[in-house]
């Protein structure tokens, strides 16, 4: 099935079940955050997930693995990686529970209709956009910068798509903490449970996992944080684990 | 100067420059959150601070001997409460730069006028009052419960208080972030530092510490957590610094 990856595309070994993904060689490569984002929103029950901002797919793509929801969309606006997507499902043949579907996360809800979710995840750009400082209008740029949707168009397509008691699920960073509580709140998706990321047990975090329950009560439960590496600069036991090493 | 400590009151030590603190033999004592938000809230030089909320004014007579602000005023509503406090100013010596007002937490604008501080410090009643499982309405309850302030009458009177760039500091639980936030914004307090509060550095937080900034732009930077704890179970270094130890 090699016609599937094209000259200037990778075949990135997902070391789950052996998943691959279909990447750029030179472009916005999925990082620790979509994999952790992944493993943090595997244990609600779904029938039907969707994962917004998909990209290559790769939050979809191991939730078909680490969950049995019969039914896992990705929603994509960049065509040309929408396309890249479609090939990894095909690749990986698992089409008959993962769909890619091309498409704005601001069109989402007329697309799929309201509360027609019971699981929202996503790995949104991280960066406010300025209008100024960015550069050329490419696909690693929109994957970065809040070029094509904004934080609040992610969390209110969310909260149109989540049936009440639905579960919203993101990775961030957070610099931005407040814009997304008060985000999340605007578009009635209470947050219930938040792990921060920390390099190591002493470092600040550098990134957060945030679960959001549609119309749920207002009680957010901290986890303790999650650790990457060990204090000797090893990967600590539990991110082997959810990289499936070890 | 024994008569300023009633029969029913004892003299703690608060391991700082020799200074005491007047309490009651059984009553609210103040805990490691209001060791915590001092040392948290020192940094920020200030003119004018103010101390919502003040109880016992253990947060205001710590902050006379960490920083050298000529005027740290403390406000407290139950009356008995505020007359120790006042006692425990006369107690150290420290009546020419602490001082006591007996007062509501809504009327506070009114009592001060509007941009009169550039530092308030609040270590508030924490739960969330329902009305119906509350005990008496005694001095401990009213110092554990949201019975006569609540989260957003303390943020909206510090909103008012502080004038544009001054700070804001609190301590709170975990559960009550995403409320935190929101109260904090509706007051045009901006979350600038947040600081997470673990028994140890495996466990998830028990108490935050935030600080903002009024009329402050939007970005916070979350700083390493502080672990009261080593993993052996002696207190951490930086926990006895804080408490003047070691």
């Amino acid at each position: 099935m090699s016609e599937l990856v094209h000259e200037d595309e990778v075949l990135d070994d997902l070391q789950r079940d052996s998943l691959m993904l279909i990447q750029k060689r030179k472009g916005f490569k999925f990082g620790m955050d979509a994999v952790l984002l992944a493993d943090f929103a595997k244990d609600a029950p779904s029938e039907r997930t969707i994962d917004l901002c998909t990209g290559t797919g790769i939050v979809a793509v191991l939730l078909s693995a680490k969950t049995d929801a019969p039914e896992i969309r990705g929603l994509e606006i960049q065509h040309e990686i929408c396309d890249m997507a479609r090939r990894s499902v095909l690749y990986n043949g698992i089409g008959d529970r993962v769909y890619i579907d091309e498409g704005d996360v601001k069109d989402a809800a007329r697309l799929y209709g309201k509360g027609s979710f019971d699981k929202v995840t996503v790995n949104p750009p991280y960066i406010r956009s300025d209008n100024s400082l960015r550069s050329p209008l490419g696909a690693k740029a929109v994957s970065r910068h809040e070029i094509l949707c904004t934080l609040k168009d992610v969390t209110d397509a969310a909260g149109a798509l989540l049936r009440t008691g639905g579960k919203f699920f993101m990775v961030h960073r957070p610099s931005r903490l407040a814009d997304i509580i008060c985000c999340m709140r605007g578009a009635r998706i209470e947050p219930k449970r938040m792990r921060m990321v920390q390099p190591s047990a002493d470092k600040a975090p550098s990134l957060i996992l945030i679960e959001g329950t549609k119309n749920g009560g207002n009680e957010l439960k901290l986890m303790e944080p999650l650790c990457v590496f060990n204090g000797d600069g090893s990967f600590s036991a539990e991110l082997d684990e959810i990289y499936g090493r070890g």
